[in-house]
């Protein structure tokens, strides 16, 4: 059995970009009854699985956050490893 | 000025509960020569900005989840405070 390892891509839009559904998740709550929300941002993470004797890991798991998990253009991501 | 409170809600589908947006993701992984990835689970967090003077928030943060961020059918949540 491997050991596999595990990263977490945490990816959310930039400062500045407009986050629509956190706007409404935010009015949401207030309409709730919910008033001491300031703000709400939203973002995904993905978790991943990688194989144990996967070479080059950081090199590869940036390429796959900047062409398929995130959107560099109006979004950043961090990874976290395990 | 005053100092908010930061909050950080993860919801993540709960085991078992499939995860088509994950195995799209996995699959498109493979087609661009990314073999290395065993799985992948997605999920979203929301971060919240709570006034520092709010009262109960930790019940309220929770009721808040299971109300209106997290499905608690098929998603849990994990709360984390900064």
């Amino acid at each position: 059995m491997t050991n596999n390892k595990k990263a977490i891509v945490y990816v959310r839009l930039k400062e500045g970009v407009l986050d629509p559904q956190g706007v409404t998740i935010h009015k949401a709550l207030s309409q709730m009854g919910y008033n001491e929300f300031v703000s709400v941002r939203t973002g995904r993470f993905f978790e991943l699985e990688i194989e144990a004797n996967g070479n080059d890991i950081d090199k590869r798991l940036d390429e796959v956050c900047s062409k398929l998990l995130a959107n560099p253009v109006i979004e950043s991501y961090t990874v976290e490893k395990h």
